[in-house]
């Protein structure tokens, strides 16, 4: 068995991902248009498709076909677009820019902004429902909204951004920043590996190691994120390092240091690799990004 | 058969619908407290709960309980509640006060606002999903979220939004005014009757009738609603008159004048009644809302 080709494979699912997006997110000629296109401009800005890529991969692993999978992938994708729309917000992190280009207020304007932001939260939902004209049985479809719902709201996501402006320019402990990134990027990292594994057909012991899969590969993702903020590549990353700390955003190399920080990424990574012991190769694509995170550079 | 109380009626029904909110969207103690708190101020509020009524209205017009709708009908009021907290952020509406109160912005801040609006839109579809939990077959809670989807995203409320947004300070047909309200207000108003229609077990007649009803039912309650704003009695309607004129609002008035306006609202109150005819007197509340638009007063 060679080498995994991760580069290839992501590459390879990234455009699976972004004709489909293409395909349930087109243009408009209505009077919509400008929140359609707003919507586009930030839903193909050139993100890396990760919750989707890691949803298909779960459905593999699982035992199922991707094609009835990918409107839910899709879906992801646009809470997780919505997502980075609402927190550029000047109310919320007040960026300008995103992935390297403008942030989408800073194009649209605020108001065009935020109803980009609602409409694909909205249209998601669409996604999800659709999977069962896919031949998924709509008990599972129904299962997978509610995943959805507490993985994005204030349960998950929501909770997780109102923890992260609270704690703003506030000493906290290392278990508060733990409990806010497990909540603010987290869940709906875990939550796309679970949609993935349900909808994928996976039995109860399949779907819980996603779901424990994607707990640590999440923590490791957001302890190697802020490593990068401190010592990453700005031509990698698409955006200023020391943003954070510019900002007094509690991150893990500030609360623990550089070194330890390290340590509890690969710790993670660790956790990650064992939830996918035994199930052999289908598994390959997941222990290859849990991997790359340890040596990645944007 | 003497005169169907609607008062009494509304009354009971907003209650029933007061305490199933309250259920479902109960405070917290958790991190998430502040943006649980800020949806639930614009939650409780005293919205008048006209979504939720009318589908549970439609359920029983359809032969069915009003029980297991009643996660549906809360789901509405969510999602009209969130609409009414983006609304108002300064950089849509910029409004101050609503009901009579101060906006959720003005209380909570603008991050928190938008948040809490994010956090009942999405948890919203937890609440239609929950249906099935309630003895609703999967199939049609599917069938019923894709229905809102189409009401609340940019082809329904979102487009109204964007659309109203551009109208401001120009000159507009009536045609524009009126699609705009068909998918601003319109579009949620008849989702909720339709959803009420399907999840009440109704057949494709009753569904389509529920639909035409809501429409023009829809329009008249948007006819008369900017008629309120150029006669209305400030201490009833909780919001200052003349402010749609003040920002330059495109209204029924200011395009077709008070008269005619009074004969289109009378005209699409007609039509709402006619969609309902043969269906006894389990309709009776659905006429005597549409009948009520010509006389509101708040």
């Amino acid at each position: 068995m060679g080498e995994f080709d991760l580069k290839a494979y992501l590459s390879r699912r990234r455009q699976v991902v972004e004709e489909a997006l293409e395909k349930i997110f087109p243009t408009t000629s209505g009077l919509e248009k400008k929140v359609v296109d707003a919507a586009r401009y930030s839903l193909f800005a050139g993100g890396k498709r990760l919750r989707p890529i890691l949803c298909l991969a779960a459905a593999e692993v699982a035992g199922g076909d991707i094609g009835p999978v990918l409107p839910a992938a899709c879906a992801l994708e646009m809470i997780h677009t919505y997502s980075l729309i609402h927190d550029d917000l000047p109310a919320m992190d007040n960026d300008d820019f995103r992935r390297g280009v403008l942030t989408n207020h800073k194009v649209f304007g605020e108001a065009v902004a935020i109803l980009a932001g609602d409409a694909l939260l909205t249209e998601a939902f669409e996604h999800f429902a659709s999977c069962a004209k896919e031949g998924i049985s709509p008990v599972k479809v129904v299962e997978v909204i509610r995943i959805a719902v507490k993985a994005a709201g204030y349960r998950g996501m929501i909770g997780g951004q109102a923890i992260d402006l609270e704690c703003e320019n506030r000493k906290v402990s290392l278990a508060t920043v733990e409990y806010m990134h497990i909540h603010k990027t987290g869940a709906l990292l875990s939550a796309s590996l679970e949609i993935g594994a349900i909808l994928g057909g996976g039995d109860e012991a399949r779907i819980k190691a996603m779901r424990t899969y994607g707990h640590h590969m999440g923590l490791a993702f957001q302890i190697t994120d802020d490593l990068l903020d401190v010592e990453g590549d700005p031509t990698l990353m698409g955006k200023t390092p020391g943003s954070d700390a510019a900002k007094n955003k509690m991150t893990y190399p500030a609360l623990l240091g550089v070194i330890q920080s390290r340590a509890a990424a690969k710790e993670h990574v660790e956790s990650s690799l064992e939830a996918l012991s035994g199930f052999g190769e289908a598994a390959e694509p997941l222990r290859a990004v849990a991997r790359y995170l340890l040596v990645r550079k944007g």
